[in-house]
């Protein structure tokens, strides 16, 4: 199914960087679901460029719909979303010079040099923006049925963001603010931590931590399809993603079980849990906590400092000294994809849990 | 899809901890390939628990093969094992109880209280035994293809084991080791550690590292489907595992881009890197490098300390001590399932790219 | 996915001729549907040889489920039926001459001389008692949904029954008779028809006409997986279905547009249409009428009349005369495949569109 | 899934009649094929409506391919058209009035009424312009690999074409007609017998005969993965086809098993087939002789003639006089999309048996 992913609700993305257009398609979704293009063009800002800390390259993302949406809500059938490419300086990104941690040398492997190079072609962030228009039609979706997404970056080139705390209001503060950190002090130091790494022209990586409220316990497979598998599937389609854990993730390597586990008790008549050390999964299934994950953005393999590449034309090894627009961290603006796929994921879920009407149209 | 996984090679698996069989379908796999039943039968060796560092339920894990093997060779149709369970207590499991950090509760909310409940029925990791023994065909195919698959306990409550070194050698060491550390040292503090949980009634996590060498550049999907995406996929669906992540993975967070970046250069007339931060993946696509990925192991959740816990028939808060026989570490079990299931993801990701007779039958 | 169907509710078909067991997985049905055992083996009947019109090879199908049913009810896991091979006559398939009409030629191309030729193996219509023990299930699911499944014979040899007529009442009695023909003289014409291929060393064809009620209208999507689509995947998975039509079908070819409209009425505040030429489904979506549609099942390729046939060992042409056991027709016998691939279909649509709790449970 | 078809190749299908655009993404076709915009042209044009046999709405289908194609050739990822939709007149469909034999109905049973019902919105035939356009591609990459499709309306309300005679010539015959009928004179007699539906105000309906050559033996699969299941799974997403039959088809019911086997025997040292009657698949799967199938038409709904309707507005019975362009028949344009979705389906087959790379690229 390559650029495809999802059963029930679905969403296939084409593209490439330097190309007429990129989007996306959307499919499964509910019908009666009301498109907020103003939260759509909301969305897209948050994952656009911002300042110092950002590429130049600004793109308006202007974005149209050509399907599925009938007066002003979802029809029930494929949505495409298109975007234009608008500012594409093709000739910063001559053929050739292969670059570090990029798929350059792969895509050359896969596409025996029949890929469209400009830019990272269809391997680039930018189809990205595609994602998060999608995404947000799945947010708003899975809003109305009671269910918040929200992500902070809880760590950056080691400057830690505080724990979350009350989770309702972390996640509204973090779904307006364009660099999403929740304490302030926290933002100011990795903003600078990023200008200081684009002074350097080198780049820095950081931890994107996401909770969830307001799913339903029961949602999700015992095997194969479990809501681990599921979310981790999509987020490492995500570009610079290398790593996914969810509860204490990695951090259970070095507790014991009686501390890993969380304790069950009774609250107002309902099975509740002390803890959520399992991020609101256990065997695959929700449990009716908040689910809570994590994801290892790597740095961004753009700089501009000397790097050992090949010229394939050659086979000549050569430095490399990236020209072009790049991102000294991309951590904050992948902030928004997270919860887009994330969103795209659990529309699928309860899509395939309680039918193709969900959330339930008045 | 569910209990499914995968496209062109795809194992269905199927079975309760207390029923009378469980079992895996295997599909897709080239015909001609040479069914070693011994080569089974030791990988069922790594998975069955050992001595005092495991439960003491101990099945013959007697598997027979029922279809899609024709003298001794896969003949291309679907390929069933089966497994009997032979030694299940299923008075130590009394309904009701739910155990906290296990499925029970979860399985309960999506079941409506259906499920077999009897040791974590169709949620149990006795179900890995079918996967093993459907890994071990799958593992097979990949090696007469030129590819080698071997995991080590990187770390085991803390205790570090050495880092890979000669690969090669490395992973036919650890192949042949029920317990799979390469620094004998860190072995026998490993099991020391594991000897002092069970004591406590207690148990630990840790952290499993995978290898894989031989895979041509090229294999994967630029979205969604990348070679991280699947397999992270099919390794969340282990139970237990609660992280995953590439190459640096949680590392990155902390890199600069001109340390993350592998620099390429000319070898061998060949493109070749100086480094594997990437794990062998860029832009979702293998670059030739090995596969290198590490899972994290949540401690087993079934201990005898006393825990809070609910009898859901009274809805009342109980402390339960878990009875029966337990592991204190999985850890080192669950190894030959990360081998196996990361072999079933790269044969359909081998098939996908080369068709339905990889590797080449003469 | 090969030798699954199905994406909410999936069946898997695993075995061959003359291995040990043949089996299916099936998996997606919601919890606490009853297992009705004798309801299984009754399906099993129907499909069983009977007398002289049969293959005198007789099957106990002697079955047993070894997951995914609990306490008599489903699980809502992977439910594995088995079924034990227990009359295999291997020697009367010796490897090589190559049965014209059959596999036999395209399974060695496809599977290179790996496959298991005994019988037909993989192929055999044996694995579709398997088929049918998994249709058992969800037939009983939909059943207590309120949609009932029912196939005449509605042409052998070119002898006709009659139409439908009261659909609830014919439906009932069709599920009763082995031999399942509305008319009864016309029931023994066929019979005799039978006979006659049989004593002449050949075998004969015909059609299979199926009517669904219950179903609600607008299940199925627009594009790809129209109602059409889904149902005609499985049923040419059928061996010996080489025509699926709905409706009036072929027929259509012949009319004008003013006939084959089904007009629309209001009755009981209702929308309603007068007649059914569309067979229950408009732009591939129920529309609330019964489904209604025919397969066409091409004579048994094993007859014992002389055939044209190649000895592959020695690129020989050799004439043949099939020697075992066959059916002088199947027709009657696919009848109860037919209704089981039906229902798995119509089990998976309705999963899709109202959810995994389809059929509610009390 | 839904509105998505195909493993390895795969296409998804958006838009509706009225909307800015419609569209198909189109991914897994290997890299490196020309795109040959002229010959896609060519397909569309076959498809368009030409005359006083077809609707006078002629749209001009300027195409745009906005992703997947670099210099002129298939990229290897996702390729999306576009094409625009320009001349619709919204206002001769009026809400409300259920076209009888339409998907009016059924689309406000599945979409609560959300769905844009302006000429049958996402269900229109118009979006087979999309289909065709990306088929195109697939037919380009077919032939490339020495496989050729065509398709000739075998009977128009009865009146037959002359049977296939020398394939290859036939094909490419047909390949270049606008009305593609093997006998001049049927030809005429059909398009006189369609200009007369059109003064009644009526419409007709056909058969569409499709010859597949080149094809290799060994594609498909045995159980519901069958090139018969997979074809009629595409073919029955073609609004208006009813009745799908490889070979013989329905007309299998009324023959003996020893005039329907295919007599094996030696030519040039290879096996070969006397007759065809099978359709060039055998257990599910090719066996080197042409693919022949047919295809059932129903006629055009959307007529003039009076008819029997609702007004689900007022739910009220009232007769409908349908205005607007309408076809007296589509069972020529058809043709094309036939065409088209075979060639999906093939391509997808072939990636899945040969790997990505299909047809080799030099």
């Amino acid at each position: 199914m390559k650029n495809t992913f999802g059963q029930s609700v679905s969403v296939t993305l084409f593209g490439e960087s330097h190309g007429p257009e990129i989007g996306a398609v959307l499919d499964g979704l509910a019908p009666g679901i009301p498109v907020d293009e103003d939260f759509i063009r909301h969305q897209l800002t948050l994952r656009r460029p911002v300042g110092a800390i950002s590429t130049p390259r600004a793109e308006a993302d202007e974005f149209r719909i050509v399907s599925g949406v009938f007066e002003g809500k979802t029809t029930g059938t494929p949505l495409c979303i298109l975007i234009p490419n608008t500012n594409t300086h093709s000739k910063d990104y001559p053929r050739g010079m292969l670059r570090p941690g990029h798929a350059d040398f792969t895509a050359e492997c896969k596409y025996h040099g029949f890929q469209d190079f400009r830019g990272g072609g269809h391997f680039s962030g930018r189809l990205t923006a595609a994602l998060v228009a999608a995404g947000a039609i799945a947010i708003s979706s899975l809003r109305r049925g009671g269910i918040l997404i929200g992500t902070h970056i809880s760590a950056l080139a080691g400057i830690p963001d505080r724990a979350f705390g009350d989770l309702e209001a972390d996640l509204e503060q973090l779904n307006d603010q364009i660099f999403p950190v929740l304490d302030e002090n926290a933002a100011l130091r990795m903003q600078e931590r990023i200008r200081a790494a684009a002074r350097e022209g080198d780049s820095v990586g950081g931890i994107l931590e996401t909770a969830v409220t307001g799913l339903p316990a029961g949602i999700g497979e015992p095997w194969f399809d479990t809501v681990e598998s599921l979310l981790a599937h999509a987020l490492f389609g995500i570009p610079a993603v290398k790593g996914v854990e969810f509860g204490e993730g990695f951090g259970f390597a070095a507790m014991t079980g009686s501390r890993a586990n969380d304790g069950l008790f009774v609250r107002d008549g309902k099975i509740a849990m002390r803890t959520n050390h399992n991020g609101g999964i256990n065997g695959g299934i929700t449990n009716g906590m908040p689910l809570l994950f994590r994801c290892a953005v790597k740095p961004t393999p753009s700089i501009s400092k000397e790097q050992e590449s090949v010229d394939p034309a050659t086979m000549q090894s050569r430095t490399l000294s990236a020209q072009g627009r790049h991102d000294p961290a991309i951590v904050h603006r992948a902030r928004v994809v997270v919860d887009s796929v994330t969103a795209l994921v659990l529309c699928d879920l309860m899509a395939l849990r309680y039918g193709t009407d969900f959330p339930d149209v008045e």
